[in-house]
């Protein structure tokens, strides 16, 4: 399969068969995201593997009772890493100007691109991944199971594993709301939004054999209509992120 | 080329020939982009494709300088975007929970997550691309071209083209520094970072004919060591992210 129509195909995998992947193929897997563009070369992706089982279990209950966390055939954690090009900066005699806004956004931008190359490389070789967002339900406790340092943060889980489930694709929004040419027009947008709401109602209905009747702007609302994670921006600024 | 190989051979090219990308590989490298994963489906990317020369022209300027944001075949913003999702939300009847960091977070990751699907997907047809961080130089001026409305942000330009140079691969930090087991050891990441930068140092030489002799740790230190775009934390309060 190419891979366009292989990245057009991708769906979270959430069961994973008792098989192991290869340890030469996950370095390789890891290798690959690690070689991505990064801005200035900053380099602002650290990966974190975490084998042990006692702490998986941890980490999928405070993820919200992701048990494939266990399950899956490996498990990193995506790290947004000043800590390290801190440590360089001061090795060449500079002095950090840590909590600067755009640095937190080069790391975050920087973890997420390599996070994907790895997603598609793994993909590439028929291994299933889900990201595990989760994590950001409790970064101080994901901080102290992995002895983060300040001017690191935990940004996602990643679940590597042979696929034992074959899920329907989710649709997505039409491009025709998320490509716009030259500027940003929405004059057709909440049409958009509306087919959209429809095409995921039948989607609900048909993976829930009917219990599931909601649309997309409604799981909008429910993620969007609420505060969201509040702790994250004390949690950030305490790890010295964004308090300029 | 297999994937992982593909990816593992990563360079930025910014030289490309004068030929045009076919319309519907460009659609189907976009619609490869929005088919990744995102956070609780929120889809947080928006694509800006400019086409319009002055445009160009005008953002290479303020990107510093970057000319292939003219001369690539394509040229995209890619923006993180929540007012697509709030316009959704309140479709549903919520009321936008706006400023909160978490989404902000979601939106970026979201973004570059589905950029770099678009990338590998254009590696693969033997496209060359370069990602435009320098756009970032002037949010505010990006914002009133692509006429962005509240809750987005233009996260990072991308240039598509077919290449017209085959630049050396820019060598990467040392996987005993990036890929970590279990927690966040950092016993022998000075001696990764002094061995990295002697390697830097001579791929620079190599590239400059040996006018530049520096080090990825002063690299680090001149982007680090002072303020770096210090309007970004004011610009994205002003566009409505990270007031909470």
């Amino acid at each position: 399969m190419d891979v366009i129509n292989l990245l057009k195909s991708h769906r979270s995998i959430r069961k994973f068969k008792d098989e192991p992947i290869d340890e030469e193929l996950i370095q390789n897997l890891i290798g690959a995201g690690l070689a991505t563009a990064t801005s200035s070369n900053l380099q602002g992706a650290t990966v974190i593997r975490v084998r042990n089982l006692e702490k998986r279990a941890a980490i999928a209950e405070l993820a919200g009772g992701q048990t494939y966390v266990e399950t899956a055939g490996a498990f990193f954690v995506w790290c947004a890493d000043l800590h390290r090009s801190a440590v360089a900066c001061e090795m060449a005699g500079g002095e950090f100007s840590g909590g600067m806004t755009e640095h937190f956004v080069i790391a975050v931008s920087d973890a997420s691109l390599a996070a994907q190359s790895t997603v598609a490389a793994a993909e590439s070789v028929g291994l299933g991944i889900c990201y595990i967002g989760g994590i950001r339900n409790d970064p101080a406790k994901m901080t102290e199971l992995l002895e983060l340092p300040d001017q690191v943060f935990p940004l996602f889980g990643l679940c590597l594993g042979w696929p034992d489930q074959d899920p329907a694709l989710k649709p997505r929004l039409p491009m025709s709301v998320t490509l716009k040419e030259e500027t940003y027009v929405e004059d057709n947008d909440r049409d958009g939004i509306a087919a959209y709401d429809a095409q995921m109602r039948e989607y609900y209905k048909e993976r829930t054999g009917g219990k599931l009747d909601r649309a997309w702007s409604e799981d909008m609302s429910g993620l969007l209509g609420k505060e969201s994670r509040p702790h994250m921006r004390p949690y950030l600024e305490s790890q010295g992120f964004l308090t300029k």
